[in-house]
């Protein structure tokens, strides 16, 4: 395969907007210069961009409106060029790079897919990745134990939906919440979910409340405040909340604003911030965990996955806004 | 001495006002019957009223706007008839009781205490009692370092001023924030702070992570947003929060709101709820370590006294803007 190679190419870049709200008009495309490989470095043909939602802390900024930033996210592609030596052209790689076709990366800064023929690359975004190991890891500090309950927020996101296979494995009861009948029903046949609240009718508190039953003992949290208010209503003293996630919160700067946050010191919850980043040590055997379901064909997941380089920010702001399914990804053709 | 028992007395009462802020127009008095004490209980006559800010979660109520609370809280006070094993008649004993000049407990819900004649019995309200095993188990809580760096928030508050003093002997660089130049002057020549800053100057969080240098270690947090938003900023990755108190809430049941809620995510933090009641394995430790101090004369402590039941009202909302330090008592001559 030969590949025509251009000297520029456009890129799409995002306007700082500080606390304002993040809309798919403050995306915009913009033609840059594309660099030579130099040693150690890559050229890398673009065949994915994972959309997550954790860009929108860079995309609006601190503040600083009027400035711009030029998209960068996990990308999967092909090498094309090499002056890494542990990188082989024609491999597939898996690295971070600008929102556009071309980029050229640094070796030493991205994985060299092992290219399984069992399943698509784009499982190492998600439930071989990111995903998957945050799934992994969120549960094993949770520590949730059999008989007890937990609550996972965005149950049918590309995490949610493997924590719920994962607690229920575990011997714990599952509760999920999701936005739509459709999500909802898919917590419970596909991910492990003994019942699901649909956060689009009234009275999330109240049903919390109800479906807890004896109380939640641990609140896995995705969403932030639409989610983490009502359910600490329903969690029992001493609880525990494993805070992975504020997506409700990403698009905006604004406060995030509890009514019972009070209820952290008055139930004595314990709070917990994490990323999967950080405990390294707990990665080996969710990898195995997880290898093993996927080859077994046991482990459920799903994508959404949009065309295009033009679609990237429609489609990454109806990510946002809970369209779709699983993890979100963006084709190049 | 011989009593004239009343059969009718006045009590403070407060209109519960649901989400609005708490006020000295909410307070009101209303006579009320005094029965005579059954089989198991004591006719205590009040000394002391303990002013204690998380009173306010009863007296605001949960939107019942209209209803009306008999507001009931620690007192201290001599006990003039008993039908109790355990409580001698002209002993004092510290128990829970509305806010009047006479009140029938049970004996079983009182403490007798000891009578030492080397300190008031109000230090059973505060440096011996809540506020100093408060601070105890909170800086176990903490676990605190040598080296390490702790803000404390309310820094002259009963609380606070025994947490600084303990996480001093601990090792630990010892932060404050107070309100007004003169309490901070106070944290630093009494109780055991290293610097102290003055909540009502402008540029909290800049000053923060100033005076914060390689950031905070353990944040021990007595107040609420106004400090504990800007303490987010200085805090280090995996630092502590250990929530002992939320004053600047108590008065209201409005949201919570923080900008840098998302910081416990971003920066993998853990907040953990408490109240000392939960610990009573500390408290035996505690105890011994504040009894020591008080009778070495090196545990410094402050209170701030009114006088009349007729002041309850203004002095209870006055503690709660913050006026005067330490311990905040009612005296009944």
């Amino acid at each position: 395969v030969s590949y025509d190679v251009p000297s520029r190419l456009e890129g799409w870049h995002v306007r700082h907007r500080g606390a304002a709200s993040l809309e798919v008009s403050d995306f915009f495309l913009r033609e840059e210069n594309l660099a030579q490989p130099d040693e150690g470095e890559v050229l890398v043909r673009t065949r994915w961009l994972s959309l997550d939602p954790y860009l929108s802390f860079a995309m609006i900024g601190s503040g600083d409106s009027g400035a711009s930033w030029p998209v960068q996210g996990r990308i999967i592609g092909e090498a094309v060029q090499s002056r890494a030596k542990n990188v082989p052209v024609g491999s597939t790689v898996l690295g971070t790079g600008q929102w556009r076709e071309w980029n050229v990366l640094r070796g030493a800064d991205v994985d060299v897919l092992p290219g399984d023929p069992h399943w698509p690359s784009t499982v190492h975004f998600g439930v071989l990745g990111a995903s998957g190991l945050t799934a992994w890891v969120g549960m094993t500090l949770a520590a949730v134990q059999p008989g007890e309950t937990i609550l996972i927020s965005a149950a049918t996101g590309p995490v949610g939906s493997v924590c719920g296979q994962i607690a229920r494995e575990r011997g714990a009861r599952v509760l999920g919440i999701a936005g739509g009948e459709e999500k909802c029903r898919l917590a419970v046949s596909r991910y492990g979910y003994d019942d699901c609240l649909d956060h689009r009718l009234p009275g999330l508190s109240d049903r919390l409340v109800a479906a807890a039953q004896t109380g939640i003992d641990v609140l896995f949290e995705n969403v932030g405040a639409p989610s983490l208010d009502p359910a600490l209503s329903a969690i029992v003293e001493g609880g525990r909340v494993i805070l992975c996630g504020l997506a409700a919160h990403y698009r905006t700067g604004d406060p995030i604003a509890l009514t019972n946050f009070r209820l952290i010191l008055r139930k004595h919850l314990t709070m917990r911030g994490f990323a999967w980043t950080e405990h390294r040590d707990m990665h080996p055997a969710g990898r195995a965990w997880l290898t093993e379901r996927l080859a077994e064909g046991t482990l459920a997941y799903d994508e959404t996955v949009s065309t295009g380089l033009p679609q990237a920010a429609e489609a990454y702001v109806a990510m946002l806004f809970g369209k779709g399914l699983g993890k979100h990804l963006l084709q190049l053709p």
